[in-house]
């Protein structure tokens, strides 16, 4: 799905030298990013910022508020020093092929998102997340990690690889990404893989029918080194801040409470509510300079999903009309792609944000969840994913907070807590209800979302329309 | 399946009058089982019978081998006292009816099989089943708990029960069974508690297609309360020893290690060299007198299956013919029914085993496993079963001894661990073609089981043919 906003925007106050490695390739500051407004970096950086200490490789920094899982923030990126003798290695290795949601994993894993896995699983680690989502490690400690991170490749891959320990990794434009070493190469039973990752086989799950269908009948397991740090180009890689950069943040910024807030969808005044609200309780608890991270993910979502770019426009005015205070927030991108497996994926989803440095995590209505593909329900009960959330293994030092439900209050005329002695003055406005709003160029009730956010959705699907009307012309005039 | 094997016994050193309620109807010591001996029952009672403490509800006694889980065994058996008004107070409920299977988890239930589970699962404790395949404890401890233990009930009955607390139980031939209390009723997601369970949700599953399709669409969770021991009077009972039962057994037989061998098919000499060869090891570990819980599965079995009174039988000729010890050797029946759900169950099966006192698990190829029901393969790795079991949280406590593949040595024309250095000596026989061989008369090879135990099969089948032959007569006759 491409994106048809194309807007001029200056970057200039968008300092973030300090953050990137020297010797990587320049950061496009030059390039024309889609904003309208930088809003979203100003929120980072805005502060004079100070240097950024780089995370060296499985760091011992701990976080002031939270310790990753395992002790130790995960970086698998080779150091400035052997990236040369490790790409001619790489070179030289059996290679496998990454696709676009391979690299994600690939992302997700080298920053230390997944710590302390320091890979693609092996059948051990596969088999205990896929059965207890969770990982046992070596002081006998528990870690939450209920999705299966793992890499599929074919029978002709596999031979290819032969006996070799160690293969390079090579991305979907063909480049050389890194190296995984001490494989172990076993079975992908895909049946039992999406039985128990989504606790359905139902035909039409959009992240089996993306990345596991297609794929091979083998995993391949091993420890990760990455050559650099993995980049998009694509405007947005500013916003993709790692785990130890925003431990970083949050430090400087000296907060005394992350919570975190994961989402795919535009911001409307119901999540604003909601996280205004949380502030408002952590302040209450005696916290004093809350932090909020509000982190939409960014790997592979649905087609029918609002795109990244978009989103991060929305948010951007969302900040911008101060629906949410850009003092007290911090943007950044998610790199994890989405499995929309529910109770499994929302454990994924606070997992990765303890990583991050958020001790605090927003869970609300079906989280992760989706309408049933071939069946008139949703595919999970609502409520499972914050009770899930609640006992998951490995999460006891993330302090949950469970939503409370907002919806269009008619008589306020904003969007309110639910009340359910006045249920019928609140109006539920689903994401699908939404985006048939924004697609019929129909107007959803005041105070619904901030004006600018909603004029970006409703140019999103205008362009979309657009797009798809010159295409049936192109088709009907060849 | 009926049997149709009658041969008429004596009991005469049948002594078990000490471990049974003095209260309870009297065990039926005069009908006459189906056994050519009681050699079974001599095993655990042939030593002069000490008495019996009967098991206080929710006694704090502990074996000295293995704590059970949670601390202490649970008993659910209403003391004599009560039962008068619980059976009235019972009767005075509204009434869920419970199938053959619901009864069966009755039983396993309240004789603390699942200690320290206290009755049907409520949604917290069926939701950390099916997700995390453990259980969290009141002292924040973990036991594992891999197989949802639900009681389903349909619309109507719950729609009867109303806002009522607490529920009677009537077993599936009218008996009054016992009361559930502080009831929850949550919805019966079939296809999830399947694909999670199971890690398929092909057609064909026996133990969905016995008690989950049919089942109704809400579960009922609360405190089990049963008003008498549970028995069959199939004249197996007295193999039923309960966990509190067999902890006793072994504390007077003095064993300083209990090595459990679950089974569900007639006993060859490939499992009798592992059981003895197990015995070996452990005598070389230094213990002076290891008993072995030989330990029949005796729930709900698939058809096809040999029934549970026929392997009694087979099992008894095994011990009789000097196969196995029975001086060192207990057989009870293990009141579960099975699921044949592979990795996942066997972890209930050897967490069961726990509560029964064996400190020591014998694991092999495939445990609870099958063919896949649509594809020709089987349904899971044969391997991932042990690898599960020796990772499962709750099991910790427990010794995991990982089987050797025991196969038919065409050589030394016996029973043998599989040799990868002359594999071509070997045959695999499996249970599909162990059961060709006795329903078509065949012999298996010499030293493949010992010949009364292969008699009992023959018999077996011998007379299923002439029972059907005889229903196809009838309908032709008609």
């Amino acid at each position: 799905m491409s994106l048809t906003i194309k807007l001029h925007v200056t970057t200039s106050h968008l300092n973030i030298t300090t953050i990137k490695r020297p010797t990587l390739p320049r950061l496009r500051t030059t390039t024309k990013p889609i904003y309208h407004s930088d809003s979203l970096l100003c929120l980072v950086y805005k502060q004079k910022p100070t240097t950024m200490h780089e995370p060296a490789r499985s760091t011992t920094i701990k976080s002031s508020l939270i310790e990753p899982d395992g002790g130790a923030l995960v970086d698998l990126v080779v150091p400035e020093s052997e990236r040369g003798s490790k790409a001619l290695e790489a070179e030289s290795l059996p290679k496998v092929s990454l696709t676009k949601i391979d690299l994600e994993w690939v992302h997700v894993i080298s920053e230390g998102w997944a710590s302390p896995l320091r890979g693609f699983m092996r059948e051990d680690q596969y088999l205990q997340s896929l059965h207890f989502n969770s990982l046992r490690v070596k002081d006998g400690s528990v870690v939450n990690m209920s999705l299966p991170i793992v890499l599929a490749i074919d029978d002709e891959t596999r031979e290819r690889i032969g006996t070799s320990p160690n293969v390079g990794l090579v991305g979907p434009n063909g480049d050389l990404i890194g190296i995984l070493r001490s494989i172990e190469i076993y079975k992908h039973n895909k049946e039992e893989r999406i039985a128990r990752t989504w606790g359905s086989t139902a035909p039409g799950l959009p992240y089996v029918e993306e990345a596991i269908t297609p794929a091979g009948n083998w995993l391949i397991g091993g420890d990760l080194e990455v050559l650099e740090r993995i980049k998009y180009n694509d405007g947005l890689d500013n916003y993709r801040l790692s785990p130890q950069q925003l431990r970083n943040e949050f430090d400087r910024r000296q907060a005394d409470a992350v919570f975190a807030f994961q989402l795919r969808n535009p911001v409307h005044n119901g999540h604003a509510l909601l996280m205004n609200d949380t502030r408002r309780r952590l302040l209450e608890m005696g916290y004093k300079n809350p932090i909020l991270l509000l982190h939409p993910l960014g790997g592979f979502t649905k087609p029918d999903d609002v795109p990244l770019d978009v989103r991060m426009e929305q948010h951007s005015k969302v900040l911008e009309d101060g629906v949410l205070d850009p003092e007290t927030t911090i943007v950044g991108i998610f790199p994890s792609p989405m499995h929309y497996a529910g109770p499994t994926e929302v454990q994924w989803h606070a997992k990765a944000r303890i990583n991050a440095g958020a001790n605090f995590y927003i869970v609300g209505r079906d989280p992760a969840g989706m309408g049933h593909p071939t069946e008139k329900r949703d595919l999970y009960d609502p409520d499972h994913g914050k009770k899930v959330l609640s006992m998951a293994p490995g999460l006891e030092k993330l302090n949950i907070l469970p939503f409370r439900v907002a919806a269009y209050d008619t008589v306020e005329k904003k969007m309110a807590f639910f009340d359910p002695s006045r249920a019928k003055d609140f109006l539920f406005i689903s994401g699908t209800k939404m985006r048939t709003y924004a697609k019929t160029g129909e107007n959803p009730p005041d105070g619904f979302m901030c004006p600018g956010g909603w004029k970006v959705l409703v140019n999103y699907y205008e362009s979309l329309q657009t797009e798809e009307s010159s295409q049936q012309q192109a088709v009907l005039s060849t």
